[in-house]
């Protein structure tokens, strides 16, 4: 079916189904979010008001049988960092929507009342139903009650946090077994609240994606797949999941722990992948499951309590460090369970325990109290409070909320699962990517750590740079795609994967891209979302780590972040 | 006796009497803290962080007996705007000071562990004691407590709200009769406050201000006071104190209501001057009051309950607005309280209820809740809870912990009491302020409103920038010397005024500073502040109101902020 824009203006309540301007015709996924942002949002607006837009666009390749091509990318003006943001994730919305023909939903405007609504996506295009059921109500629930209403169909929505508009709301994502899969970063579940949208619910019909070159399509497919299910990486994520880094990063020492004042966490082992794995087993969950039809990798799982039943899924290790190492709690049930609640309440894993962390260096709670976390998480963060309000709006929101300055955030968004004193490449990233502290906007763990694409090592400044410029131009060119991040590592060490890639793309459209095309195409979303932060007065100066990362050297190495302003400045040298 | 910097290095707890260095020589007030705080502070650290430095500086004629010359500035990397900060307060402090040849006092460094400190300036220097008895008192009680000990001696203190580094924490600073004079913009107590210095008493003992030209001064100090006493303006003060603005601006239908939604308040009458004066005398208190020895304005006043007990006093129209048509209380008894505990607490009187008024919007508060209020303060700000953090941030802090979209601020720092939609002029000076929306930084006020310095119609477009940009430089000339700011009104009426205060300069210095050197030196301050604000980080988008303003019309007018990012950025052609 013909590829459409659908537009839903909610000030006026109305719906649009346009053709797909040219400019944006070869664009998917985050490419084609970040094209339509910088657009058609004025840089200074407000991001929770009228004049934000949000975004979904699946990638190129969603909606086909391509193998890890179901990620959803959102964009908007963040309401967390200010500057432009995607972020993306997995379930099944990405490929429901492909085959609806949408290449990109766009939301804008805002209702004047109290209301709330819920979209309907059908290949005819978009209906809004007025919503008051599911208000309030966390995104088990929604998705629950979809389920019966509407069996089978995609569904994104926002819990609480995104309903009262904090700005580490996710948007959420159900996966094929009714779990969570998170647009996580940034507060775009707060933009999606202050539009006054609770949910979409897909149903795509019987609507396919249209393949141009379906053997060659088919031919490439097992090519890539190949390639995927062979690289030592995805063996281990789908042994263990990501929180296989967990003993990883603490031998290399730059497992940021207790609010980021150590490089090793005493209790590793206790939530490690290889510990979580045992667990699993001995409790009858799952440690493979997908979060997509067509995903080879399997790197989520199903988590039970010691009853055998489910806690959560899509366990991810960014959420274990920053609840365990970050928060010195060191039971991974607890761990398990504030995972879960956030799924609920609908609030970014990574900010939120990051946030909790700099809340326990402000004496709100200890450290190493994990049922404190699951205390506040459904009393304060979930009821929205005062305490849940400064938790719920991130990490620099408790800063300042209580004065401390060791607050680890790039632009406002907390810093991930790496010390980048210790692995200085993923600093770069941190400091220069787009959209504020982001591990996976250029994961240069891969080469610092992995030992992926080469090897550059971590604790010197010599090729940093320029591995994290590689890689945010590559990843970005990745997200364009609706590939998961995790074909990365594969691309990086198997010749064939990146050639049969570019060979489906090519396939699905009928046309004849190079690998230089898709640099190109990577660069330029770089630069699109450059020019936007800066409309929006962002500078170089925004490109800087939080001072104590230069005056604090963390154990065990003893090191400091040394780059200098102009040094991390040269990135954009491209 | 000779004029020194005294320097207080509060990491090693060590202090310094120092030359005055010659680029500093021909500076006072906030032409010396603002030349101090771009040499010596680094403008991208944390303004909590021990890179951050508090200088205090009288003015150049502060110590004289020339009249209304006890202004106190005090400087640094303002915790609430990020930008550079200079905020003066009257009170006695200035005078003691320059009385103990104490041309500035630089607080640097900051103290690793828990315990407070207290500073003591004598004209040999300064020594530094623990404290602890008055670790989390009120204000009041800090200046109680120090009458005991050190009768008749200067005090600049810090209240709960500066130990608990909150963004809208101001320095107070005793006046003759023991009540609080602020330095109250851009939370400079949390700077004072993360030194872990509780209060600095000052014992000037013996020392006097030199004068180069006793009789040159005498005789320009007298006409220079006969110009002030005789204007109209002055008159006015004197008797309603500023709060004779409540009618007038409300007339002028720029009196910023119900979260800056309207431009009048209903209840005007019962907040304004003319109501508070009869109440201050049918209940025995005081019309008059000076906040230091020779003001001959005498714009504060004692105003007291039903009982005849004192609440408050320097009761200014800017607070009383902010409590009253911006949160629609028209009860002045309780906003008098509020008043009264906010100078306890030690918080922005203007940036704490304009935040309450975000809060009220929120649902937090009603509209109209002055006991309300007055709780909070109490409960919440006062104890440090969550919601008093939330409020105690300021304006910027209610909206992001809410979602709330009206929220007025620039540069992060609540406007105050003139809506810049009807006032167009003050919406300059709001936008292009180094140092955040700041009536008192060019108070266009005069000249759209009073018929100060001529007359430039409130709601047209032409001669703003000019006016802003004359009155900026004004202002910035005038905060170093020393001299309150309401001699710009006779300054700029009476061609006696202005030749007096410079001859007065001239004749304690030695000197033969001309108008044009007066013109240049405000000149310089203004560049000197822009330029530590773009080395911050802030350009010109930062010189902007925030979206509402450009979108919303007010009632009566029905007008909206109606300048080009273009226009405004025009200010800076000088």
């Amino acid at each position: 079916m013909t590829e459409k824009i659908f537009r839903v203006n909610m000030t006026d309540l109305t719906t649009s189904v346009e053709d797909v301007p040219a400019a944006w015709a070869g664009h998917g996924g985050r490419g084609l979010t970040s094209t339509i942002v910088a657009a058609e949002v004025e840089p200074t607006c407000h991001p929770l008001g009228p004049k934000n837009k949000l975004v979904f666009a699946p990638g190129l390749l969603s909606g086909t049988v391509a193998a890890n091509s179901g990620r959803l990318s959102a964009g908007a003006k963040s309401p967390l960092t200010g500057t432009i943001k995607e972020a993306n994730s997995g379930g099944t919305a990405a490929q429901f929507l492909a085959r609806c023909g949408c290449k990109a939903l766009i939301i804008e405007g805002q209702p004047k009342g109290d209301g709330w609504y819920s979209l309907m996506v059908t290949p005819d295009g978009v209906t809004i139903s007025e919503e008051k059921d599911l208000i309030g109500k966390g995104n088990f629930a929604v998705a629950g009650a979809l389920e019966s209403r509407l069996p089978g169909k995609g569904l994104i929505t926002i819990g609480p946090a995104g309903e009262m508009k904090m700005a580490a709301a996710n948007i959420s994502v159900k996966d094929p077994d009714g779990g969570m899969r998170s647009n996580g970063r940034g507060g775009l579940g707060a933009v999606m609240g202050s539009k006054k949208v609770k949910f979409i619910a897909i149903d795509p019909r019987d609507g396919k994606v249209e393949i141009a070159d379906p053997e060659k399509f088919k031919e490439a497919n097992r090519t890539f797949a190949k390639a995927l299910v062979g690289h030592p990486v995805s063996k281990a994520l789908g042994q263990y999941g990501t929180n296989v880094l967990v003993n990883i990063i603490n031998e290399s020492g730059g497992l940021p722990t207790r609010n980021f004042t150590l490089g090793q966490f005493e209790g590793h082992e206790k939530i490690s992948g290889e510990t979580m794995y045992d667990t699993i087993i001995a409790r009858n969950g799952k440690p493979k499951h997908n979060c997509h039809p067509g995903c080879v990798i399997q790197c989520s799982q199903v988590y039970n309590d010691a009853s055998g039943k489910k806690i959560t899924s899509g366990f991810e290790y960014e959420s274990i460090w920053a609840m365990g190492a970050d928060c010195c709690i060191d039971n991974l049930d607890q761990i398990a369970e504030a995972d879960r609640l956030m799924d609920d309440i609908g609030i970014d894993s990574i900010e939120t325990p990051v946030a909790m962390g700099v809340a326990m260096e402000a004496g709100v709670l200890s450290f190493g109290d994990g049922s404190g976390i699951c205390r506040v998480l459904k009393e304060e963060v979930a009821k929205g409070t005062p305490l849940g309000r400064i938790i719920g709006n991130g990490a620099a929101s408790v800063g300042r909320a209580y004065g401390v300055t060791r607050v680890p955030v790039v632009k406002n968004q907390a810093i991930p699962a790496y010390d980048p004193r210790a692995i200085k490449g993923i600093g770069i990233t941190y400091a220069t990517s787009t959209q504020g502290a982001d591990h996976t906007m250029g994961y240069t763990i891969a080469t610092n750590i992995l030992g992926v694409g080469g090897k550059v090592d971590p604790l010197t400044k010599e090729g940093q740079v320029e591995l994290s410029r590689n890689l945010q131009i590559a990843t970005a060119a990745i997200d364009s795609t609706g590939m998961c991040l995790f074909i990365a590592f594969a691309a990086l060490d198997d010749q064939n994967c990146l050639p049969a890639l570019i060979e489906m793309i090519n396939a699905r459209f009928g046309i004849a891209l190079t690998g230089d095309d898709v640099v190109s195409l990577g660069q330029y979303i770089l630069k699109t979302e450059r020019a936007f932060n800066l409309a929006a007065g962002f500078t170089n100066l925004d490109d800087r780590l939080p001072d104590f990362f230069y005056t604090e050297p963390v154990a065990p190495h003893n090191v400091v972040f040394d780059f200098s302003g102009e040094e991390i400045d040269t990135f954009w040298n491209f």
